[in-house]
This record gives C-alpha cells, structure tokens and sequence, in this order.
C-alpha cells in the first residue's frame, strides 16, 4: 500500500481527508516483559504496542471502542497488517508508536503505524481495520470514529478542499 | 501450605482422597515468546504453562471447564498462588509441568505443581482454585470436576480407606 | 507475493526446490493466555503460533536455531510477515499450522504459514526471513539450514528438474 | 507476610528503614492483549504490571537495573511471589500499581505491590527479591540500590530513629 500518492480512489469516504489529520503519538516503555532471549522485543510483541496506540489515539479522539461496541455493537477489527522490521527495539528503549490514517472507505480504515526510538524508525506497520457487526459482517463505520477521523474539519471547508485536492500527494 | 503432613482437616471432602490421585504430567517446550533478555524463562509465564497443565489435567479426566461452565456456569478461579523460583528455564528447554492436588474442600481445590527439567525442580507453584458462579460467589466444585478429582475410586473403597487413612502423611 | 505461479528468479537458490518439501504441519491448543475479552485468539499471538511451527519444522529437518547461532553467529530473523485474518480461532480450539517454503534466495527464505481450524484457513502468514551476522548484516543462509531447507533430494536430482521445471507452476 | 506490625528483626538492615519510604504508585491502563476470553485480566499479567512498577519506582529513585548490571554484574531476581486475587480488572480500568517495601536484608528486598482500580484492591502481589551474581549467587544489594530504599534519609536521622522506633508499626 502506497500512502505517499493520492490516486482519485472512488470507494473513499468524501468527508473525510486524512491529509487533515495531525498523526497521532503514543509513548511507551519497553520491559522485560516485551524481550526475548535475543535481547530484543520479541517480534509479536509490536503489534501489542500498536494496539494501544489505536486505541489512545481514538480516545483521545473523543471517542472509545467498548462504548461503540455497546451502544452500537461494531467492533474494529483488524483484517490485515504487514510489518516492516527494520532495526530492533530493547530493553528500557522509549518508543513513540505513531498513528496515521492512510485511507478511509466505507467499511474500512488503513493505518500506517511507525515505532520509533530517538527519531529512529525501527518498525513499520500497515494495518487494515474494519467495522464488523456482532455476527461477524463487515458494516459502516460508526458515526463516532469517523468523527474522530474527520479530525475537526466543518463540512463546508471539506467539500471546497475537496474539488481542490484530487489528485495531490497524499502525506497520510 | 504445608502438603507433606496430614494434619485431620474437618472440612476436607470425604469422598476425595487426594492421595489416590496419580500425578498429572505436562509436557511442554521452551520458545522465544516465553524468554526475556536476561535469557531465561520471563517470570510470569511459569503461570502460563501451569495453566496448560490444569487445563489438560482436566481434560485427560474426563472433563472441560468451557463445558462445565456452559452447563453449570460454575468456574474454576484462581483465588490465590504462590510461585518458588528455585532456577530458571532456558530457550529451548523441554519442561515437564506436573500437577498434584494436594487438598479439596466444599468450594477450593488445592494444588501444587512443579515445573521440572530434566528431572530438576525449577519452580514449584502452590494454587488455590475456588468454583465461583457467573456473578462471582463461590460455590460448590461441580459434579464433573469432583469425579476427576476422585480418579478411579468408587465410594465403597473410599469410605474404607477414609477410616484408616486419618493423620496418615499425606503425599499430594 | 504469489506463491501459486513460477515466475523464473534468477535470484533463487539452484540447488533448493521448494516445491519438493512437504510442507510440515505443527499441532497446537488454544488456551486463556491465547484469548483475549472479544473471546477470540488476541490478533499478535499467532505470530506466537507461527514462530513455534517455525522452530519445530527447524528441529525436525534436523537443524537447531540455537546450535546454528552458537556454531556460526547467524540467526535467521524475520524481516518482514504479512498476516490476513481470515476467521478467529476460539478457546480450545486445537490448531494445525502448517509451513510451507515460498522462496528461497541467497539470504532470505520466504514463507508462507496457515493456521488452520477444522480444516478451515483461520490466519494467512506471509513470513520472510533473513540470515544475520552478530552485527546485524545480512549473509548466506547456513549450511545445515539449507540442508533442510532442500529436503531429501540429492544434488543430480535436483540439477535435472531444475532444467525441466522453470515456468510451472509453483506450489510452495 | 505481616508488614503491619514491627517484629524486631536481627537480620534487618540497620541502615534503611522502610517506614520512611513512601509508597511509589504506577499507573496503566488495561488493554485487549492484557485480557482473556473471561473478560478481565489474565492472571498472569499481574505480575507484568507488577514488575513495571518495581522497574519505574527503581528509576524515580534514581536507579536503573539495566546500568547495575552493567556496573556491578548484579541483578534483583524474583525469588518467590505470593498473588492474592481479590477482585478482576477489565478491558480499560486505569489501575495504579502501588509499591512498599515491607523488608531489606543484606541480600533480599521485601515489597508488597498492590493494585488498585478505583481505590479498590485488586490483587495483592507479595515479592522478595534477590540480589544475584552474574553466575547465580545470592550477593549483597548493590549500593545504587540501597540508596534509592534508603529514601531521603541521612544517616545521622536514621541513627536517631533507629533507637527510637524499635517495635512501633511497620506502615511499610
């Protein structure tokens, strides 16, 4: 997935622009708990610190996965991630996980996560949620989260950048 | 808990003599995702490998706690344990997880299992396991569970056995 | 990547075929340490999973990760994997992954891992592994890896369906 | 263990009281991957925000277990735990992880952890820990180390307290 050139994709969602969107940053302490014999964090143990960083990042969005789940009853689901090991994290290292929306669509939202350390890339992750009804069929994202994605865009300020930006690069 | 002397336990289960009781062995082995960057087994995920082992126990005797619970909406819950490091497990290690029961009551069930390797005790792990309801009080241990814990014996030689065995050095 | 179509690489090791090698299938159970509170296996633990059928397949073609690392200083890391979630697995459920071998090219050998329920494909694992010096640089993948890696098949052999088999279709 | 009352105790390091330490609190939050398929937090991963809080009030003391490894070869071990489960934590409490120390002998360290959600117990967690040589020997406590149990204490107070606050409460 290249988030770097916006292609006019007909599927993504109109109110919603993800250049719009500052990233978002979490911050967090590797343990002993996170490493492995090798000395490094295990490598599953990266898609633990993404997911907290989704999930602070929604709420400090305004809003909150167990509350759209109970009001709602969707839930988001991750579909698909690929992880890019570059360098390896360790012990004690403190990591900002960053979170992007790379793209936006009915049912689905694509993320491109980064873990860093000192301004350093050390993990890549691209991760493709989508909205899931009780029963397991994918459905449209809850109101709440896209306005968490619409970021704090007015509607009318959205639709003139819209007919503007087709076609621009995509920094999402 | 001391499990080697059997001090007379009035609210010990009468039908259940933990001392006829084979032990139960689990076999399991050491990966990467259970070590730490000091090079040995993390701490915590002795506690892991316990749990695999009560779950097989079970399972070997006949029984299933998602069934049992699906039936009775009873629970077997960890109330409280207590973990000896004596030394510690390495990569690639192939551990046997043995589970004794050491006291069964009304509503616990005592046990302790030793994590071994290589016919030396690495850690050794006292559990107190209590039935509770879905709404979270305890309970009497279900029917399933109780049979597992009674092993082989029927009740005609478990009641002449009882008689005798009073204050006699109990193994489990 | 596709792993169904031979596309010729002029990269890829000669001597090893991958569609000779059986793919090797790794048993295992799913436990509460597995799951989390949307009652399905926690997304990153089926790399977990993978890593474990990894080192068995390792172990029974007759290798040994820690030995090769102790002997010459390489480990195979993963690089980079792909995970599509197809269908959860569930507590207790018992897991086939099987292993099969993509690619393999003088460092790196690509992988694709299937975690399987019932017959039924749960999580697609795309892996690929990189041989690594002490000092994080790529080098040749290790003898005694390759030796598993090209099955039983002896060197004549293999030189003769080299030439035969260039453009079908792939099955690893 | 009964860190209430002071029993005189001739093995006790003369130079730390641990009355005079306030307790150190760490905060975190739950999130999926600490979970299980019950619907609160695995048992186990107490004892991974457990060792979290021991790591950052070592460091908001000026310590760093990382560095005294690396100076003195010395590490602080797990010796034995005790877990008491009061009550479960779930998906998203914000649990603060409160460390005392309860006891310092010249090679062990007795803390009582608790976490609490809510300004209720959770789970009680019992800790003594040992100072190790890099070949497995109990050793003295590194001074970096006692320094941070010591508090703000100089020895001058602490020798005037001594003679008098033998047998009063143990707060710690």
């Amino acid at each position: 997935m290249n988030d770097h050139v916006a292609r006019p994709d007909p599927t993504a969602d109109p109110d919603i622009d993800p250049r719009r969107l500052p990233p978002h940053v979490f911050r967090c302490r590797v343990y002993y708990e996170d490493t492995d014999a090798a000395g490094i964090v295990y490598y599953a143990n990266y898609l633990r610190f993404a997911e907290r960083a989704r999930t602070e990042a929604l709420r400090e969005g305004g809003s909150d996965h167990s509350r759209i789940f109970a009001e709602t009853g969707v839930a988001l689901v991750v579909r698909r991630c690929t992880l890019d090991y570059l360098a390896p994290a360790r012990l004690d290292d403190l990591l900002d996980v960053e979170t992007r929306v790379a793209a936006v669509r009915g049912a689905t939202i694509d993320l491109l996560q980064t873990v860093r350390c000192g301004g350093r890339d050390l993990v890549r992750i691209e991760v493709r949620l989508v909205a899931m009804t009780r029963d397991g069929r994918p459905t449209r994202i809850p109101a709440s989260v896209r306005a968490v994605l619409a970021g704090s865009q007015t509607p009318d300020i959205k639709n003139a950048e819209r007919n503007q930006d087709r076609g621009m690069e995509h920094h999402g």
